[in-house]
């Protein structure tokens, strides 16, 4: 479905164009058109591989979806996929852009996610100067959008994760814990299978040898790539705490049945101290004197009595109540 | 065994061919020959050596087997291996194909595997502007195939992680799972030492030094180790997964292991303290006035129901029971 | 807020000069303006983007903080961001300092830290001839004074490692001890995630191509890396013993529990056996002669005790008990 | 000890020489000597230091031994290390065999090792046309025995692994397993060790700049790299499922012990109720009316037994019997 | 403080020179001098920073000590720091020697270790050959002296790897072992942070672009640098073997644990058992006809000893007992 479609000179918007208007427009000097798609058809893309004669290999990649993030350059011509991450309703979703640049032509296409990018055209036609740049401009301002937009998602993730912690140490919430640490750890491997591709792909933009419709825009692309690096570092750094968190969790679980145990044996100590010796005057002996003594009955009783709290005591002390 | 020997010129097939007639078409400008075998043996390869001039160290590979993916240059001719992967009644079975590729021919050997590649001809033979690339484009052919068909291996074993994962926190399942996450582990490795050192191969047919056989089909190489790197990407992931999930496992044991030291120790204290009561009244004395009680025994009764309601309660209250 | 802005000739302080008075310094020959802010608006950095031409993306970045440490070449200019590492009552807060180098201009800019930079002028204008090689000095100077103030919070996480380790081996601090390291790699992942960029952004500094505004503090340069190539070596130690640590707490957890569940199991068996013994005599069979011996209740005593003594004597060489 | 000593020519054996006729062949063109020593000591290396003029610091590592595998270039010589597993007893033994060759010469001295290398000389005799290619063909069917006698090593601690991996899902096995699984990763670091440096020096001799002398064998030498790589792969395949069968050993004793605490709580509790009920009937209050009744005892057994039954069953269904 | 200063002449001793002689040779031909200093302040070190015009921050690095281990060229000079590791007492000490290398001399500050260097120098003057080549042979045999070193304290740490291996496998070890194990990998760490950076050194003083002044030595570099190798190799092969071993600790701790319960539970079940049964005829009903049998005692005894034997047999088949 076309959003989208008009063609610049020197930065500024010269017309909305239809489809069919564009090739007047490729050959203009300083001029490119920029075009946006959504969920586009073979035969939709089909009208615009042959206006800039797109990659077959290209088009195949856009249409078919699935793919991992990369850039690819076909001659002059660059291809870039980017993954697109929602979150709705508790859960992360993976979209898809793929963008085609070339010196005098863009043109994105985006697939199964609901952000639209029309933000990112109103401001790239605020600011003229920078547009000036040309299509390079515009897949900066796309990937920058897009990178923006991981950035609430990072902090969605880091606060999951400490809410997490404030109960790792709690007792009783270990089987609680370790289900979120777990969903946690596969949103995180989601959002790190966008950003860790995309910020090897975006080495390939800035510094080194540059793809010739990106090189004005350098610093613009080191610049996405900075951010990108941060969100890699904090995607790594949860991603190493989860790790130490199950590994807490799993102590803390231990500890707490080490407790349990203890307070298990303490007592069972006791009552089986109780028992043994009830037991013992229970037993029908007929010659048992002090069954016939006046305090026989309290003795015992008492005896009983302190044996358990002498116990009692002593399992105290040694923390094991 | 021969499979299919055929001649192409321009990317036109010109006829299929008798192994003995090779050799005249090998000079002909434009022109190579794609033969396929499928578990050839020592003689049937010799005489494709002498026709291609295949070098002895590559061809005792083929014949051999059991060779990691890889890809060897010997002067202007290249030798290839790559591992099949068919899913068969639940396990992976590994097969071989070894393909040589040179200037005017493509030798395809496959070993030990059901799956046939009769497709890729006909797809390349559909495409004569495509096949006209030669030889490399054949050798892309069969990896695009080959490739193409591990994607359905990593989404079964996808699904599994998927399946197993929905019983890692319900209780009781933790044997089972250990034991199905032991054997994806070892399956996905298998794949994976098809998949990892095929992508560093590949590396080596686009960007940098390339072969010069493959020099025009340089981005269709690319886009194979595209392909490959978006499997390997998602091996990694169900990895570590299944790492994570190996953990998760053995903390729920942990904590299940917990809750049943819980209520041991919560109804043998129950049980104990109700039988230490009843022991101490069990007890010979003679002068124990409460026996002669007319509401002793009631009283007795319900102080030991009481306090077993009471322990009962308290432990409930702690989450033990 | 301005704290401090003067200009420099040959390593000599000129004057302190007013914002507005910098421009007629920057043409002087061997001659730069130094100028420290801290927590700078848009309005007040806006003076300097002029007078110092720098680079919107640069300033955007020192405005809006939470930046990763990194060096940007903008054409002739430097950007830098270091992160300031603060120990304030028992936590670690962290602060950031931006710094703007050109050929004739230094521009630090500090954000969210109490620790001021005072002490790098002061000492710098105590040594002209090393102040002579121009603002990649001061920058090495600023450098210097961030990374020099990593040491002591390495030293007090080392030594909190220490104090918890001493810990370890005594039994009942395991929830103590996990809950302590747990902080403490938190505390070392902030640390780390100021160092390991930084590390990597001084190797753009030193060796192999160096931005010409750095060319003559070469040797300093390398000189800071190397400090913080310690720091991150003794982080990487930490962090390796915080996961021996955490492994060897939880072995301890499940040795104690071991102990645990032996004294219970040998004190259980030794209550067990008095019991059954006694509730055996406290059977109500007719014909039980030994319950009308003369010495029938003491040898039934001796036997019992006898009994339990054997038991103890065993399990105390055991090393149950 | 001197094992074999002969000059070639064009491929071809001249003649089997005594160590000082060694010189009379040197400047032959075409020519080389090969040398076979076993456990040399000092005196003999001495001998054939100077016929060759061997590199002092090679000739010392050569007699002191315990050297890693390696590959050294001395102007345009080479010193090569190399270790050799044997399968002795149950028991991984590790001997080293140095290797020194030049342009007119091949020196191989075996230490520590009861394998020998005749077979190597006779297949080299068997093909001049191959052996032709001078000292670093020699090198080169070498290092191919030294490496193909690995692959049996790697196949018995494949087996030994799967043998593991069968009992590791039964009980009452993984004392058992832990031990073996320990014996065997250590053989496994034993074997790595050996193959992991010469993986890397491999990769000195073929591809990239290739030391003079080996320049001709490039092809072979690159083939013995893939197999090392083969080895190399399957070395940190079993090395990563060992790792995980420790793992999955640790989990299924959790679970078995979970199992029989659950075991010993049902029996716990079914017991400790019928004590109980037995307990309170057997108290010696006057006044228990159901102690005179005349089906009491039928009905207090009757109940005891029932009690302790559903108790079973409830049990059983939980699966915890 | 001085302890050693002296001329060389083409590998020869010309004499042995007061500091302030040292001027008079710097300037003769293929002369240097060699200086030898302990624990040197300040000023001490003033001296020769004027004579042989070392960098500042060079001298200042060799006072202040905690330096990682590293090679630094200022200008055409090295400065080269290396741990020095002693055994004494049952614990590893940390040493240091800083060392200073131009074209005609060499300065070695060595601080805080009780070892010395003397023997380096008298095996030096017993081959002027290779001193010959200047102050890089010097370096040469100093480093070469302090890695020999490092070999008997790997040796070691492997031989009480050993010990705690045997002990694994045994009862009772387990507190023990994992105290030992802990304490073994943070001496392990020490060697390594010697190691390691040491190695990386290393490879900037052979291979690849070399330091003009160490360009004659380069094979002894390579020498030295392969030692080391073989130490890294032997440090992070008993690294992974401690983690493996904490492993394997942490299974025979929970397997041992496992055995203790079900002999725990074996016994529990017995005595509940015979303890029921007792309590059962233990009740003061009036009617319990067995109670008034002539054998009903004997048959009662038998019935409980005949159960707990059946019980104990079954446990004993299980493997409980």
């Amino acid at each position: 479905m076309l959003i989208n479609c008009a063609a610049y000179q020197q930065g500024v918007k010269l017309a909305d164009l239809a489809p069919e208007e564009i090739g007047g427009y490729l050959d203009r000097p300083d001029t490119f058109v920029w075009v946006a798609l959504r969920d586009a058809d073979s035969a939709e893309l089909e009208v615009y591989r042959q206006q800039f004669n797109l990659h077959p290999l290209a088009v195949e990649d856009a249409l078919k979806g699935h793919q991992r993030p990369k850039v690819e350059e076909y001659g002059d011509d660059l291809f870039v996929v980017m993954h697109l991450i929602d979150w709705t309703g508790g859960e992360l979703l993976r979209g898809e852009v793929a963008v085609f640049v070339g010196r005098n032509y863009v043109l994105s296409v985006r697939n199964g996610s609901k952000v639209h990018f029309l933000g990112v055209r109103e401001r790239c036609e605020r600011e003229p100067e920078l547009l000036r740049q040309g299509p390079s401009f515009v897949l900066y301002a796309l990937m920058d959008t897009v990178v923006d937009r991981y950035f609430p998602i990072v902090d969605i993730l880091e606060s999951e994760l400490e809410e997490i912690e404030q109960s790792i140490f709690t007792s009783g919430a270990a089987r609680d814990n370790i289900q979120r640490l777990y969903a946690l750890k596969r949103r995180l491997m989601l959002l790190r299978r966008a950003v860790s591709p995309m910020l090897e792909m975006l080495s390939k933009l800035h510094g080194g040898r540059i793809p010739p419709v990106c090189a004005k825009s350098n610093d613009y692309f080191r610049d996405v790539a900075d951010h990108l690096a941060r969100i890699y570092g904090a995607i790594e750094s949860v991603r190493e705490t989860i790790g130490t968190a199950i590994q807490a969790n799993l102590s803390m679980v231990a500890i707490e049945d080490s407790d349990v145990t203890k307070r298990l044996a303490a007592w069972a100590g006791i009552f089986a101290a109780a028992t043994a010796f009830a037991g013992i005057w229970g037993m029908n002996f007929e010659l048992m004197p002090e069954l016939k003594w006046r305090w026989g009955y309290p003795l015992a009783l008492g005896l009983i009595v302190s044996v358990c709290l002498g116990l009692w005591y002593r399992f105290k002390r040694a923390g094991w109540l």
